[in-house]
């Protein structure tokens, strides 16, 4: 540490985003992304890119791709923000509403950046423990906490919540914001946004990290009622003006606008998921119902953090977390069928 | 505002970046940008990606290009943060390092952003005024401030503080933390990137936007010692782990390798300086001395705004700032030498 430290950082406990290996051939299968690239017309838009034209600053508001995504969302363009990456947006929700609003809500199974975020903004947190069966209970949130953030599905379970439960607690509880992070919401899971329409109460949060192949670019994004967007707006705007490079904002412009590809893909990664799933459980492992593009699985024959070794050992990395009820568990990212094929032969040759 | 914003987000005085119009045919002198593109080189590498693997998360350290810029600077590669943009830098720095530590000093005239992100991280401030002839003069600042930040160049001023001066201070007041924001430095003015292995009570703070061509893309970084630069990683991992994407870090480390075409592109932006400063002072404006790629001119026969309107209705946008001690100016972007040409025909035509 340094003299010059402000105070709480030395006391900081930064996310630890899963390892990024350089120059290794490794299969990865523990960050969740997508095993398809994004897509292909991308190649072209940026071949078609003048390079002179980088000197430019970006446009700081994003609004040809807002646009976009309020149109394929059909909700209105002042209802959409644009981030670098869906860990900035949530940056901003937790400044924006979330600090100095009480203690916030969040599942103790759950992404572990919250907790840090709250460190950072110096906000209290409330964990609500999962169910037995790894499940968040809405209902069993206490009336006098105002600020809840989960997502849906959650991770690292890859469990959904209904719309129908949702929609109950967030009409039964109007003075309650709740942020829904969508960021693997599109492999399966109900999405919020329909809500958006009715209820000012809720704010989704999504990423084109996963689902789009995008990761790379880091772009992520908002929905919800234009006054919680012009909060996040107020944020962004006094903390850096051009958060989305040109490059990222046409990129994700260019996916928006290939429908068919999108779908493809999410269909091949959910056929995919549900092979991994029989092959795991055909070895004997217990695996969570998913509806993201990773699976929760344990086997009694060794700990979480055995699995993941003996994988890394042939070449394979999976997460692990070191943490309370997640100790036996390993998280699995969806690949190709011939990844889920190689996962499943390296798990049956340490078994 | 909502029911559901955080306490200070109604209060938030957001920075309003100058304009970016999108599809106008205008002459943009207002935001500083170069008249000159990157580094062609980009070109060939932007066409050499595999837009497949943009499937996978950025190196979050954007290790490469760190050590390029350890290089390039001649400085340890623990010595070298990278951010998105130098803005995101800087928000960085104000969390890390002056949050809680008493009143902020810098300059009455300055680069606008600073008091937004003191509010966005309540932070104290003490505003030093520049001297009559708009000078920054370290020795006025208190000696019970510790957190000081300047540009040097200043900006909107143009005016570089020598080397001299700065080293004097810094070993004078080595408990007092100095953050020197180089924006413009390539233009003409002493980096105190030479003073970092001796003291380590000075951060620097760089942008590619400027000088490399860049803005589009949004590539900052900050030079100072190792543990001035782990306060960084900390708040920043504990905010966005990949503020910077796989394209932005690659077109970043082409540019540093382009020295030739960077030091050739300087040289024009110098004389066409040049070419502007004799040209407005034959058309009687008080030009400031200039060691960036802007000049600060008035001409007493209009209004800052007026001078700016004027060009305005003539295609080409300036940038006036309406705050005290700037009103009778305006800040001009060096263009090539037919936008100096063109912006002069204009400014006589109106005088």
């Amino acid at each position: 540490m340094s003299q010059f430290w402000s105070e709480g950082v030395t006391e900081l406990h930064p996310y630890v985003p899963g390892e990024q290996p350089q120059g290794e051939r490794l299969l990865k299968l523990n960050t969740n992304e997508s095993p398809y690239g994004p897509s292909p017309a991308i190649a072209a838009a940026l071949h078609n890119v003048n390079v002179a034209d980088l000197r430019l600053y970006p446009d700081p508001a994003s609004r040809k791709l807002s646009a976009a995504l309020a149109e394929y969302h059909s909700v209105p363009v002042d209802s959409v923000f644009v981030g670098n990456g869906s860990d900035e947006v949530l940056g901003f929700v937790f400044r924006a509403f979330f600090k100095g609003k009480g203690p916030l809500c969040f599942p103790d199974i759950s992404y572990s950046f919250y907790p840090v975020w709250a460190q950072l903004f110096e906000i209290e947190t409330h964990t609500l423990p999962v169910t037995k069966d790894y499940r968040i209970e809405l209902s069993a949130i206490p009336k006098e906490l105002k600020i809840v953030i989960f997502p849906n599905p959650n991770a690292p379970t890859a469990i959904a919540l209904g719309l129908g439960e949702l929609e109950a607690f967030v009409k039964a509880r109007p003075d309650t914001l709740v942020v829904v992070d969508e960021a693997y919401v599109d492999y399966g899971a109900e999405s919020a946004v329909t809500l958006l329409g009715t209820y000012t109460n809720v704010l989704v949060v999504r990423t084109m990290s996963k689902s789009r192949g995008l990761a790379g670019l880091r772009v992520g994004y908002a929905l919800g009622a234009p006054d919680l967007i012009e909060g996040l707006v107020r944020v962004k705007d006094s903390f850096n003006s051009y958060p989305l490079d040109a490059l990222a904002q046409l990129a994700a412009l260019v996916s928006i606008e290939d429908e068919s590809y999108f779908q493809a893909t999410l269909s091949k990664v959910v056929a995919s998921r549900a092979r991994l799933t029989r092959g795991l459980e055909s070895l004997g492992f217990e695996v969570l119902p998913s509806t993201a593009n990773f699976v929760l699985a344990r086997n009694p024959a060794k700990s979480g953090g055995e699995w993941q070794a003996s994988l890394r050992s042939q070449g394979i990395i999976v997460r692990h977390f070191n943490k309370p009820r997640l100790e036996d568990w390993i998280r699995i990212t969806v690949g190709t069928d011939a990844e889920v094929d190689r996962l499943l032969d390296a798990l049956a040759s340490c078994s």
